[in-house]
């Protein structure tokens, strides 16, 4: 490993701290053409930066993200803030020549995102990668699943069913955060979580989708305005004052794929009990795949071929060396957890900077992006069919 | 048991088998009133229905079903015949007074069971009773997060997620047979397994549903005419002649409940490896059920009271003394089976002929009905949200 | 059909009605030489016999068993009664030249049963038929397993690994009821279901257990002498008089088998949260399966010969027309439950009685008696390995 | 955070790579009163030691265990190195004022095992700790079954159930590793894979085994002496030299536990399709708990004083923050994975640097040995029931 790939990392929350301890552990497990290390880190809280920077033992904190996409000694800027920063950031970023790996959603209009991809196009063209960070398509059982598809186990494929359902928000009196602010977080559920269960359909069917016919709800419509929080949720005293909830609590939608598919979608933060229960199921006409995330070790397969007193789904341990990303870690049987989904797209992305460019990119995530803009239009209309604006082809 | 009840069954395939065994058996788990005996069975074919009586002990049987309806020793007639003859022959049992047990659907169209429930008002004004075979309500499992929910166990009911998943039709040869007929079957998948799926989850929900979006596909439109059927599916030649398939192979649609719930809707018979899946998943503000046929003995639920750290959906084996049906039957463990529903549907029957009317009646399966007629409505105009018509008001 | 085949069932508790069902709907599902009817009905109480009688509809009722077994017009003698009281009428009812189903356990000591195969042999000899009911042999997915064996779908078998697990005692004032009582049960946990755990796995296996390591314990040694049963387990104030618990609670042993394989057994009524979890594993080097009656139309198979990329447990759904049982019954995915067992093990009967003799016939259980003798022995001797005493070959 | 802790880790295999990488991400994840770093990695080839510290970024690599043990500016030796060479590096480094992480099993014996726990008394009488690598200790749903039996849930425990089931040696021409050689390996599956099952089982049950009934068995006496490993197991030509193996290929074992519970151990390399599963399931009068590691996230928990009809084994998944660890890393419902345990076992045993020190310590490890040394005798004495030794109190 000849040189070093220098990183800064902008944000330092939740998603922050994954991305670094990726960034970290990617060479330990991955033979990798240059080592990343995370050079700086960026915040806004002057105290905070510094307290997390030192806990994660960076050598280099700043408050001001725009010299810090400009500085000569940074490869990649590694963007991990609220969506409604994103499009800043990842345009400066690219105009000055850096390498850039934005957090999903890629932004919280299509306007933006459009606008990311302009700039994007004219920086690849000079050298630079985009990628967007849809983590769960390192999931070594969605790997699997996208790869059953192309070997074409599951034949023509005519239902996709997909739904990432969470719990978070049952309780009325859960406090008002960011996630639940229009302005903040573009959407609620939709945005959040069903741009996953989007671009994983996409992804493993191989299938666009080309139209869709929504239905939006917000079950409580206001929440208490203050209130420590305790992972995603939290609790809050319900005497606190409250505010207006101004994203989507759940998204439901049929769709039409590009290839004759059927999809069902939804997303959710109410559904109790589960807790990240994002699932997608894919039936064809030779086989059928069946994923959870929480037990995102393992892949349903049902594979019509076999004979038919022997047919069941099969429980798949995705953690053999014939697994996608499996032999990199432990023996079979001995699972993987959420952490090292982001050391794998850590590792994906050094590999292809001297490769193929590693995908989703930014024109992978604004189409993503379109389909949920085609849902919030139905959605608006009563419900009706909307077709999802197309761009230029990207292929 | 004093007196007996003498039972005419109409047709005498799968359905009709299952009916008798059901009326039969019901007596000697259950305590009835009266004790319930197939007098007749009716048929098309003399030999068929010969042969068929002979096999299962019937003392009589009979071509002629006006006749039969109109007799004065028969009390019950129950309809097992396709969906297009269940109106003329409904109609004319309730004219003769006698109580009427009709398979689901209850009708192919609305205007038919309109009549129907015109038909029954009158006859239940005389005493007669009528029924509609929703057979899934008499799971033990489905009864009991019925029960759930009206101890308020679930709170507010916020999501209702119904899927029923089958197979049969996965490969594009199988044959085109009676249920692929609109003029028969009246609709495929939704009107077929979906009319289970509508029916169960407004009667456990307690909410029935007020509008819907929907989206109605049919992957394979021609089909060889001809095949012997094994199962539901079969298989056939894939040279032999093909003829149109007039009904949807897929239903999927969303849905908005008279609660304020959200439902997500999904039936098809191309969901491979999928072969009986009837599921339903219910979350509230305090708890969630969850529930698929093909584990039929069991039910999923979610009690967000439990104590935090020992959270989790309880994997209830539904054969307890304590719940529905189960103490009639085996010790705690020792499942029950499909046909099982029957004997639980016809003890019902025969209990409540002295007590409340069984539900659902046809004014209840004339609801159902009215709901699949909106899905269609909406599939036919772009997806667009439709109400659902209502009828006066029954409860 | 021709001739009836007239029943005589003596016993008319849980398992009495089961059977009485199962001989009744036998016919109607299954194509017979010759058809079965209860024509008698025996027990030691007049007056609840003749309730049970009537509620069963079965014309004729006795409490002399002495004279039913020598009536000219029966066919079959039906033991239901507990185990004490097996060899005495088996042994007369042979005498007269009846063929014999009897419950499982075959007796309560082996001599007994050595003293009931031997009149078996001669009544054998002049056309009689002997049977003990190990009716989980008549599940479908058992049944399967078994096939999956003889196809060398298995390859080598390695690993047997049998557990029956139940929980109705766990209360420790649950009361005293028969099965507590040696002289009545013969043993506890270990006869009661420990003995279907050692029929099934030699049976599946196809291998004979030859010795055995066991442990035997009594974790509750004395119970309520009264109280009111509610399903196996009741309960019973706990101030009521207890009395002397005389069989094991629980059963372990491990087991060499004579192909090479090793077993693990056990047997327990106080695994809390267990209801009914008859559970039997079998690794070969070719393959495994799994089973666990909870879940009693499934059957776990893992193909070690799939493509290594796809190896997974299948769940198979033991309900299609190609599984044992399932092409009398309903369309696939819809379960048959444990009544049904009794219907295919009399179908099997009365079908075996113009061919093959039907298995486990009495020699066979006297072999499974001879295994649990050699438990109780090891127990006995510091659970020193003990070789199983054979007799004479019998295949 | 102060002062670093400077770690040399002996051995660079699967297990030393496993460390290096948990102490460098502890301190990422958990507040610790000292930075651990991996300042030294130790190896017995030359080039193969510097190629992984060069890979693994650490700053200093030597042959020379001795020497290092010896140094004064280490303060842990963290011993990765096969089970032969424990005892000899472990003393010297407790002589040496160290303190001593070692890997599972503690030594190949128990004479080698009592030497390192004599060597323990003194050098943590002057202040050394030490602690063996029992890793599954570190699962948080394991630790929340200990915290449910601590806090009296399960109630009188009586039954243990451990299973440890691997697959990778099925195939008999898998190759001939040092784990099959007693000489390297000390034992086979017993030690290697039952010995967590025992140490899992006596640390949540609260109970010590106090004798043992047990069989081993080799299914395969003689493999190919080399071949390409791929993974545990791989694959050798069946034509190549085979060599003896010299170790139990599975153990089977019944116990009796110092508390009353009744106790069934397997282990085995041979149970085709089970990958990693090490399950525990323990009844007892008041609840039950049951887990399987193949489903790390989960934890499976009956409360037998739940509402009888809603009562049912819950699927807990342990990552919530209320759950042992959880409340470091993700939101919940995003599981962890087989590495982060290792991070919990550095974090606790650095935190536990300045309190209690972390168990279990090298004299838990050797009463785990002194079990498996009676199953040893055991079944070498016709699996006459066996004690276990015991030596002095220890808690």
């Amino acid at each position: 490993m000849s040189e070093h790939l220098r990183v800064a990392v902008i944000g330092h929350a939740f998603m922050g701290a994954a991305h670094i301890h990726a960034w970290r552990t990617a060479p330990q497990f991955f033979d990798l053409p240059r080592r990343p290390e995370v050079a700086l880190l960026v915040g806004r809280d002057e105290a905070r930066v510094r307290e997390a920077g030192s806990r994660l033992e960076i050598p280099e904190t700043s408050t001001d993200w725009l010299a810090v996409v400009q500085r000569e000694d940074i490869d990649v800027i590694d963007i991990c803030t609220p969506g409604d920063r994103h499009a800043e950031i990842a345009c400066a970023a690219l105009e000055a020549g850096k390498h850039v790996l934005c957090e999903k959603p890629l932004a919280n209009t299509v306007a933006e995102a459009e606008r990311m991809v302009q700039a994007a196009r004219t920086a690849e063209a000079a050298g630079s990668r985009t990628f967007c960070g849809f983590s769960y398509r390192r999931t070594p059982a969605l790997a699997l699943a996208r790869r059953f598809v192309e070997e074409g186990r599951l034949g023509e494929i005519r239902h996709v069913r997909a739904q990432y359902l969470q719990d978070w928000l049952s309780d009325a009196d859960a406090p008002l955060t960011w996630r639940l602010e229009k302005e903040k977080a573009g959407s609620g559920s939709l945005g959040d979580i069903g741009a996953h269960s989007v671009d994983a359909a996409q992804w493993i069917s191989g299938q666009r989708i080309e139209g869709v016919s929504s239905l939006l709800h917000t079950f409580v419509p206001t929440r208490p305005i203050s209130g420590d929080r305790a992972g995603l949720g939290g609790t809050a005293s319900s005497s606190a004052e409250r505010g207006p909830v101004t994203v989507d609590d759940a998204a439901a939608f049929t769709a039409r794929f590009s290839g004759g598919a059927v999809g069902v979608f939804e997303a959710t933060r109410y559904a109790l009990g589960r807790r990240n229960a994002n699932r997608l199921e894919i039936n064809g006409s030779l086989g059928s795949i069946a994923f959870d995330f929480e037990r995102m070790n393992e892949l349903q397969h049902f594979d019509g071929r076999d004979d038919q007193e022997a047919q069941g789904f099969r429980t798949i341990q995705v953690t053999d060396v014939v697994h996608p990303y499996a032999d990199h870690w432990w023996p079979v049987g001995h699972g993987l957890g959420y952490g090292d989904l982001f050391v794998h797209q850590m590792a994906d992305f050094v590999a292809s900077l001297e490769a193929e460019p590693l995908r989703p990119d930014f024109a992978d995530a604004l189409e993503v992006q379109r389909v949920l803009d085609a849902v919030e239009l139905s959605a608006a209309q009563d419900s009706r069919y909307t077709p999802v604006q197309r761009g230029e082809e990207h292929d």
